[in-house]
């Protein structure tokens, strides 16, 4: 591997790319649920603050917001970016230890309206931009993550700036100098998880995107190696640099192939015990005993005993898996609205019924159900997010999400948009709820 | 000193302040120097690319752009930012490493302009915005400037942060969240020295500045400790936290008044050597031999033997010495804009009597020269850049530049208004070229 980092990234980035049907099939997939997450997260607080901002500043109407309005690229990247990941239901890939989607598609629809491209080649820049940001998360690595910084962020803004040159038909010596421009405005600390400034970091990396390749686009200028010379990006946030871990089969084999989405509206932690116990298909009045075995990390993150309040109830395996049996869907929001529902004697016996422990032999991705029938017959069943799932499984349960979260018609309506459209015109605003 | 570094900093911003006289007196200077630079650099391509994206984004017409236009506050943060650092001819302060007006005024401004401040507003808030990103500076220290960030993005930004605070009225629990969120957005990195993103680094810390100070305004939370916890600001970007030396006698010393211009349009490490020389005031013809010292780490930097161009004589010891004795005004861009001056006999007959030597005793601010007279007498002088100056004689070598890089005019103009006006309304376009 004698080319740079940023060499051989610019170069993939510009060449003629073909890739896997899969993976064009997932970006497509993130693509709704990435619809979805903006929409559901449109009333969101910080949505109405960080949409205000930009209506205020105002500006040529160019591309869409989340609940409406038409603003500058640049601004509508900043706002979808936040909107998006206001919930925290969006995309993960976890080697890049990132949320995709919500750094990537705001810039690539924001710049894709600006410049009139066409739908495919925004899902197909949107594509390359995740690919790129999964790329630039592996370089960056672990300690780069440990060392306090948001990958979604950080990695999030060489992905969307990758995104936005596809769609203005950037050559491999503008990637290169967008990287190194990107390089010097690329941020975003955890420090900011369970704040406001989380979701703003997403914004910022899509923002920082449009901003760079459309300056570069200009004619602006950059240090060549400000993303991985002696004092660039890597070196100065506690980059790995495993150059040939990252860049390993460009081009052949494609990381976007293993994102996963996020199936049930609560804390990460819970999801592996939920799928568990969902494959099971028990219904409530024969179980006797449910015990639930989960990696230790999560036994002070998410197992609250008796909590009272749909806050509570995302992170308490007793409650999100007592409602999930009783065919409450815990996909959507509004399952977590009603406090009366967590005191009601049917959850709360259920919830009675369901004993959680640490196992240290599980993964963080793991938990193992089982279940004590009152026949006195026992079930057992255990779940890894990391598995590997089908393609039409996976379409389907993020489907069924977009419908929790849409409704049924406007999920079928962005579905068909973002798998059979050929213009933009017109539906982004539609589908974003404007 | 048992608070924290963001509630003492917010403290400080939030209280009544009263700066000392010359502590205001500098700030004002700076503002004159900076709207001169910022006008001197409208016509550089940076400037051109940057304003450009602006324009193309259009808005609000809430605040000037150097050489015309109006657009969003945040917006002319970024331009104006961007401008103004464009010639690298703007103050700076050598404890903070960094360059405070560039990154605080553009913010202060456009926020003043967009919220119709008074003039002298604006001017105490860009006097604490500055004095705030020195100690901001301080508190970072040299570690992190030594690892590659760029002080004047990266400090400047929690600067611009409190100088936009100050006319938005923030009391301390927004100024604490406002530094919260700055942390997450601040960036700059020095591997983009020599190229564009220099300059872009400063319009971010503006625009930084800016944006977050509006979004909390709008109610926009944050992490309280993102500045200085554990995973905060400081400790992921080698921060040296030296909190008491930073916060030293906070609103009885002002660093301000050690806020330095650059009075010659050329490698700031020549400007010793120009200094000490000034002060001997020798003519040509009686000159036998000039002997310069300087400290060793300028040999590399800025001792061309005999460039032919303005770009190269910038960074000659030989050639800017010849210039200014033979009355070249050292100040004036266009001085060094006629490359034939640099091959004509009597500029090179004077260089050629000129010889430079490294000796590590002196200091990296101090030079000292050796001028040998025809008639056999020596006559010495030594200057170092950081020594104390009377403020009369630093107003009257600022007007100098001013009137060289505005013409005399509108360098009068523009020290009148920024001395005796209360409203800004109509002027700051004006003076800023529109």
């Amino acid at each position: 591997m004698s080319e740079s980092f940023t060499k051989t990234l610019a170069a993939f980035a510009a060449a003629e790319i073909k890739p896997t049907e899969l993976a064009s099939k997932i970006a497509c997939l993130s693509a709704l649920d990435w619809l979805a997450c903006g929409f559901a997260g449109r009333n969101e607080p910080v949505a109405h603050i960080i949409r205000r901002q930009a209506l205020a500043d105002g500006g040529h109407e160019h591309s869409c917001l989340f609940c409406g309005g038409l603003v500058p690229a640049r601004a509508a990247a900043l706002v979808n970016g936040t909107v998006s990941h206001a919930l925290d239901y969006d995309d993960t890939h976890f080697a890049h230890i990132g949320h995709p989607s919500v750094a990537i598609f705001p810039a690539a629809f924001a710049i894709g309206e600006k410049n009139k491209c066409s739908l495919p080649d925004v899902l197909s820049a949107g594509l390359i931009g995740m690919e790129a940001s999964i790329r630039v998360g592996l370089w960056l690595g672990r300690s780069h993550y440990q060392a306090g910084f948001h990958q979604t962020a950080t990695a999030g803004a060489f992905g969307a700036l990758i995104a936005a040159g596809r769609l203005l038909k950037f050559d491999a010596t503008q990637y290169e100098t967008g990287l190194g421009l990107a390089a010097t405005r690329a941020a975003g600390l955890k420090a900011q998880f369970g704040t406001m400034g989380k979701p703003y970091n997403a914004g910022l990396a899509a923002a920082t995107g449009v901003e760079v390749a459309e300056l570069v686009a200009l004619g602006f200028d950059a240090a060549e190696h400000a993303l991985e010379g002696p004092l660039g990006f890597g070196a100065t946030h506690d980059g790995e640099g495993n150059q040939e871990g990252a860049l390993a089969d460009l081009g052949r084999h494609w990381h976007v192939e293993q994102v996963s989405h996020k199936f049930h509206a609560c804390c990460h932690g819970l999801h592996a015990a939920l799928e568990a116990m969902r494959s099971l298909e028990m219904a409530e009045p024969e179980i006797a005993r449910i015990d639930v075995a989960t990696h230790p990390r999560w036994m002070t993150v998410c197992n609250q005993q008796e909590p009272t309040t749909g806050l509570g109830a995302k992170f308490s395996y007793r409650v999100v898996l007592a409602m999930q049996i009783l065919g409450h869907d815990t996909a959507r929001l509004e399952s977590y609205g009603d406090d009366a529902l967590f005191s009601a004697p049917k959850l709360t016996s259920l919830r009675d019924r369901i004993h959680v422990t640490a196992d240290d032999a599980l993964a963080e991705t793991e938990a193992r159900v089982s279940v004590l029938r009152r026949d006195g017959q026992r079930f057992e069943a255990r779940h890894d997010l990391n598995q590997e799932q089908e393609y039409s499984q996976r379409e389907e349960r993020v489907l069924q999400k977009a419908r929790a979260l849409l409704g049924a018609r406007r999920a079928e309506e962005t579905w068909l948009f973002l798998k059979h459209d050929q213009e933009l015109k017109g539906m982004v605003g539609r589908l974003m709820g404007g």
